[in-house]
C-alpha cells in the first residue's frame, strides 16, 4: 500500500460509465492517479505513458471495444501491466463472446471478477443476475482452475475472496457484505489491483501483491462499516472513501485475514 | 416495498450519463438489481432477461436512441414492463420529436416526469428551464389528462405529486424540497417506479403501485432531511441513500400522505 | 455569488463523463441549473437557449468534439458566454492538437486549467501526469502570459490560484489541498466560473468576477475541511457540496484572500 502512495502510479482506465467517478475517487484515495479516455486517436499513447491499464467491460460499446483493443496492444508492446475486469460476462451471449475476444487479443496480468463472471469466462456453469453473479464452486477452486486455464492471476471476489496464479492460491476473509450494496466496489477493486501491481517491487509475485490489495481493500470496508452501521449504505460509501484514503501498511498490520490454501 | 426486496428485480436501465451511478445505487438501496447497457448487440437479450426496462432520455445520443427502440421492442414482445422518463422533453424541438417517436413505437406501462415534461409530451404549454419544467395546470389535472391522452399510467412529480391512469387519480404530499437540489432524484424515481411495478402482485393496479412508490420515496426524503438539515444538500444526498436502504412497509405505515381525488 | 442564486442561470455543459454528476450537483448547489447534452441535433438550440456554455475536454470523443464545435459556434452567434476547461491538454499529442483547434474555432470568454494545461495550451514546457499538471512558472506569471497570448481571461488553479486578463492579474490564496484529492473539483470550478460570469452585471470585468468565483470556491473548501478533517476525503466531498450550497456574499465577506499583483 505504502508503495502505491510513494509511486503515485498513473492508471489508464477504460471502464463503464456507471463507475467512472467512484473509480477515479477511489484511485486518488489510495494515492494513484486516474486517467480515463477511450478516444482511438490517443488511447495508444495514453496506455504507453501510463503505469497500468484497466479494461472494464461493464458498459461496453463498439467504440469502447475497439479502444480496448488498441490500448491493450499498446500496453503489451510497452510492458504496461493490464488488468481485466470482465463485468457481466455470461449475462448476454454478445458480452461473453466479446470479452473472450479481448482476452485472446490482449495479454492480461490479472483478472478480477465475481464467481459467476470468472466461471463464465472459462466456460463453466455461472448464475448471472445482471452484473451480479455466482458460481457453485468454492472460490479457491474456481480461482485456481481459472488461473490455470487462462494462464494469468485470477481474483475471485465474493463473500470470501480468492486469488490464484495456478500454483499458489490465497483465501482472503476481509471485507463486509455492504460492499455488495454499493455500485462499483468490484470495479474499483479492479482498478486498485492495477495500482498495487504496477507499484510492486520486481521480486514480488503478482499473486501475492493482488492478495494484499484485496485484503487491505476489505479492511477499508470493515473500517467504513464500523463508522456507518447506525446510518446506512449512503454513509458507508462516503466512509469507505475515507477509509481508503487512510489505508497504510502500519494500520493494516495484523488485521488482514489471509491464508494460503 | 417489501415485495421489491423479496423479488430483487433486475432493472435494465438505458439512462442518461449524469445519473447512472446514483440510479444504480438507489436501485440497490431498495433491493433491486440494476444493469445498464445500450449496446445494440445485447440490448434486446438484456431487455428480455430483465424484469423491467427503464428508458430515460436525459442525454440521448443517436446510438442510445436506437438502443431504446431495440430494447423497447424486445421488452414489449416479452411482456417486460417499460417505464419512460422523458427527461427535458420540450427543452429542444429535437428532443420533443424523438421522445414522442419512442413513445409511439414502444408500449409503455408508466411515465414519470415533471409538470413541464408531461405537458410538453401531450402538446400543451410547458415552461422548461433545461431539465427543470413546470406547467400551469394542477398536477392532478395534468396527470389525469395525460393518462387519458397517452393511455398509460402517468406520474407527475413536483411540490405535490400526482399519479393517474385516467380513471383513478392520487395526490401524494410526501417528499421534501431538497430533492430538487440533488441531481437525478427524478431519474432515480423513474427507476424505482419500475422496480415497484415489476414486483407487484397480479391483482394490484399499476396506478396504485406507482403511487406507493412515490409516497415511500417521498418519505425517504423526509427522513433524510431530518438527519441532514443542519448540514446541507451534500449530506442530504448521502442520508437519502441511507433512508432508501432502510425503507420498509412497517416503517412507512401511517406516514404516507396519499389521497384519491 | 448572490447574483448567481438570483439569476438561476442555465449552464449547458459538454463535459467529461467522470464528472457529470458532481458538476451538476455543484451547479445546483450554487443556484445554477445544469443541462448536459452533446447530441448534434439539439446542441445548437440548447447552447443558444442556455445562459452559458462550458466546454470540458476531459474524455473527448470524436462525437463530442463535433458537438463542441456546433455548440460553440451557436453560442458565439448568440453572445452566450463560453468557458473552456482544456482538461489534460499536453497529456497526449492528439489532445493538444484538438483542444487548440477548439480554441481557434470558438471565441472563449474564460479558460480554467491547472498550470500544466495552461502552459501546454500556449506551447510552453508542461509537466503532465494524466489529468494532473504543473508548470515551472509562477501562477501569476503564467496566467498573465497566457491571457496575453490567448486574448481571454485565464484562470490557473493550483496551490495558489491566479486569474488574469493580461492587464489585471489577481492571486487567490483560498482553498485547501484536499480539493486535489477529489476528482472533478477542477472541472466543477470551470462550470461555476461560467455561472458567475453569466450572472455578473454589465459593468463588471470578467477577470474580477472569475476571481470572485475562485475565492468563494476556495472558501467552501476551507469550510468543508473544517467539518471533515477528522474523517477523510469521502466526508470532505460531501461537506464540500454542503458548503457550496450555503455560500453567500455575507458569509464570505472578509474571508476571501485576494490580492492584485
Amino acid at each position: 500500500m505504502d508503495r502505491v502512495r510513494r509511486k503515485n502510479p498513473l492508471i489508464h482506465c477504460i471502464t463503464n460509465d456507471v463507475v467512472t467517478n467512484f473509480t477515479a475517487n477511489g484511485l486518488l484515495a489510495v494515492g494513484a492517479a486516474p486517467v480515463m479516455t477511450a478516444n482511438h486517436e490517443e488511447v495508444a499513447e495514453m496506455a504507453q505513458t501510463a503505469d497500468g491499464l484497466l479494461l472494464n467491460t461493464g458498459t461496453l460499446t463498439p467504440y469502447q471495444h475497439e479502444a480496448m483493443r488498441i490500448a491493450g496492444r499498446a500496453a503489451n508492446e510497452h510492458q504496461t501491466p493490464v488488468v481485466l475486469d470482465p463485468v457481466a460476462v455470461g449475462a448476454t451471449s454478445y458480452r461473453t463472446r466479446v470479452v473472450r475476444e479481448i482476452f485472446d487479443e490482449v495479454k492480461v496480468d490479472a483478472i478480477r471478477g465475481n464467481g459467476g463472471e470468472i466461471a463464465a469466462l472459462i466456460g463453466m456453469q455461472a448464475d448471472m443476475h445482471g452484473v451480479e453473479g455466482k458460481s457453485d464452486m468454492l472460490p479457491e477452486t474456481l480461482a485456481k482452475e481459472a488461473a490455470n486455464v487462462l494462464e494469468t492471476v485470477v481474483c475471485v471476489t465474493g463473500e470470501v475472496d480468492a486469488v490464484s496464479d495456478g500454483e499458489r492460491t490465497f483465501l482472503i476473509k476481509n471485507g463486509h457484505a455492504w460492499l455488495s450494496r454499493v455500485v462499483g466496489t468490484g470495479c474499483l477493486l479492479g482498478a486498485i489491483v492495477s495500482a498495487y501491481i504496477v507499484s510492486k517491487e520486481n521480486n514480488e509475485d503478482t499473486v501475492r501483491t493482488a492478495t494484499d490489495a484485496l485484503a487491505q481493500y476489505g479492511l477499508a470496508a470493515e473500517d467504513a462499516f464500523a463508522c456507518s452501521k447506525t446510518y446506512g449504505i449512503g454513509t458507508f460509501q462516503q466512509h469507505f472513501l475515507d477509509a481508503l484514503g487512510l489505508l497504510n501498511d502500519d494500520h493494516s498490520y495484523g488485521k488482514t485475514n489471509v491464508q494460503e490454501v
